[in-house]
């Protein structure tokens, strides 16, 4: 198994470990940046890096689509392809899918849809959307699910779950069939050893002799844009399956039995912020999380908001991703340690506190309420750059802080769901 | 006098040397980045530190109205408002407002103008310039001038600089009777002590001996951003005048003239870069700068090209400006040492090399052809990023590659022309 979790400290329902994955571990529990079309929106990978972050999401949807699956696959997969070599997981394209409602058409073979950039019609299936992501290479990809809609009626909600259950299997039988064609697995193509050197002063160099400068351009046009290392031969990916069962408990209860049944290295609750009201998604959520296996990781999709996360980091889920920190960055809504902050406000204008004066990241220690609400309001794009790192390092922090508080107190039965 | 340049080493009509501000020296000839709003479009101040910016530049039309003078002020300046504390010079407002053709009216007593923005009326004179520049506070600040339009008739062109004549010494005895309000100066606010916590693990923090992990902000209202040390008291700025007289010759000689019979710390070439050919600004550079004084510091506005950066700090110009290498990495225009690249082309999609095979800058280490066409093809933010620290590299690294080049073979001159 090329994906798995080693539980270290448990505190009630909550647990803290390491998810160990082909390209390196990721402290558990996790919260994932979402990077659609392989970037963190304005973010580099140096500063994703140096915020600690260890594993982001791709969306397939939108690297299908954009830049294409086999220029990734050609470019050596996705982390080489943007250059991560840290942990990705891509989801399997089926909640975007769902949510073109008027441009698809499921039957029991998969989807028909059209691409919302340009209309062109596509089709993806089960074994379609593991090819895909075996090609665009990360660490964890996802089954090919129907994200029931909200609200569905007793009969469409199993319906929709049996229809994910019939994929599942189609899944795990196309993976184990194909999983060595990973970019970066058997057949991987050998990375170049050369780097370009780094001192390097500049772009251009003038020779000093002369007695016009000249451009000398020490141009090399194989030179490779750096080193890459592949995981050792033979990993392969961490295929997880998904629960489904709409908002009611019972099915939700089947759906993991019967996913389970067909075996994978980790499972996901998916399904949910789809509409409904939050309470109902943690009554869904903190039931079915009793029916998945203790020892495995536990990935709650698309959720949620720092309270969210922190509430079902101790509830046990081990990894969550959601485009709030990201999005609302976008939009001039900060988290901090005083609540939100809608950085527009005319009321910061002359603010020369710090965003969050309880915050130790980059924007915080450098930069006032005043000159983030002047970007905002002249629509600099430093604004949303900044907004970003702030919110980014607002979740990461309010995770590792939870995996702290987890470990700073074991209770005695560590040792029973380690793994 | 607060702005002096120190000339170390000549090699024919180019010099080498520091200009020295209140906020640093900086290494001339030098390339001024445009941050128009307080920011350089998309790039943090760290990384504007990284890349080895020495000082920048800033557009008092549009700080005018956004933030709004009085703003910048309050917050102690536009150092400390964008949290700068390298030299910046501020343009004086006038290129912006001519350029507002339909928007404007001119008189002997300043510009009557309406904003882009929202239409409201406002009025220039060279004493609100002056005011306004004060009140923001760059090292470096320029006289209010009329840039001639281009083509100009005889008559026109002589009216015009006579119009600039009559502002510089306007300009200059208001600055002499106001120089000390500058907000870092002899008035200065006193800077605020102490420093966030720089080693703060995040935004939040849990109690971990409570059952629940709480957030327990760490909260300090008052809590500035960062320590601040001001210029020595006394300091002041460096008010530079600007010669103009279109595109004769003649004029530009009588221009040079009596601007430095008025008498300032610095002078720069105005009014280019309007339209006209590009031989012809090189000739007016060219018999223009042979009318300035060798011993201080030359600044040729609004060019160029890195072809025309390298061939004016040849010719002798110390300081240059412009917003091509921004403004084209926003379009996907990236200079490299084997010439222009437009990202945005098909023939990059699948390209594993660096944009530039001879360029140590952070994105051609780590990023590929591919990926940036990528970014730019999706309209990722991450696009305009990338391309701007290429891009503002590029140049900072010409500019280095250059000084290197004078200072290689110094000419018996030097000490003629070093002050």
């Amino acid at each position: 198994m090329s994906v798995r979790l080693k539980i270290e400290v448990t505190r009630g329902a909550a647990r803290a470990g390491k998810l160990i994955t082909p390209h390196g571990e990721v402290e558990t529990p996790v919260f994932m940046p979402v990077g659609t079309l392989g970037s963190v929106k304005g973010i580099s990978q140096d500063v994703l890096e140096e915020l600690g972050v260890e594993i982001l999401l791709g969306n397939t949807y939108h690297l299908y689509l954009r830049p294409g699956v086999e220029t990734v696959r050609q470019m050596g997969g996705l982390h080489r392809f943007m250059s991560w070599d840290r942990a990705l997981l891509t989801d399997s394209g089926g909640f975007q899918v769902f949510s073109l409602t008027d441009l698809r058409k499921v039957s029991d073979e998969g989807v028909a849809f059209r691409s919302h950039l340009d209309g062109s019609p596509h089709f993806l299936s089960p074994e379609k959307a593991m090819e895909i992501q075996i090609w665009l290479g990360a660490d964890i990809i996802m089954a090919f699910d129907e994200c029931t809609e909200y609200p569905a009626d007793a009969r469409r909600a199993r319906a929709s779950m049996e229809l994910t259950l019939r994929w599942a299997a189609r899944c795990k039988k196309y993976f184990e069939e194909h999983k060595f064609e990973v970019p970066w697995g058997g057949k991987a193509r050998v990375a170049p050893d050369a780097f370009v050197q780094e001192g390097s002063a500049g772009c251009s160099s003038f020779d000093t002799q002369s007695a016009e400068p000249r451009l000398a351009g020490r141009a090399n046009a194989s030179a490779p844009t750096r080193a890459w290392s592949s995981p050792a031969n033979g990993a392969t990916q961490g295929l997880f399956g998904i629960v489904q069962g709409g908002m009611d408990v019972e099915l939700r209860r089947e759906s993991a039995a019967r996913t389970i049944d067909i075996g994978f290295p980790g499972y996901a609750i998916g399904g949910l912020s789809v509409g409904e009201p939050r309470e109902l998604t943690r009554d869904i959520v903190l039931s079915t999380l009793e029916h998945l296996p203790a020892g495995q990781p536990r990935y709650l999709m698309g959720v949620g908001t720092p309270e969210e996360i922190a509430q079902y980091a101790q509830a046990g889920v081990d990894m969550m991703d959601c485009v709030l920190p990201t999005r609302a960055a976008r939009h001039g809504l900060l988290f901090t340690s005083e609540g939100k902050v809608s950085i527009k406000q005319a009321r910061y204008a002359r603010d020369e506190n710090a965003l969050d004066p309880a915050c130790g990241c980059r924007v915080c220690r450098r930069y006032s309420r005043a000159y983030l609400r002047h970007l905002y309001a002249a629509n600099e794009l430093l604004a949303q750059v900044l907004n970003t790192v702030h919110n980014l390092h607002y979740y990461l922090a309010t995770m590792r802080t939870l995996r702290a508080w987890i470990r700073a107190e074991p209770d005695s039965d560590a040792k029973v769901t380690g793994v």
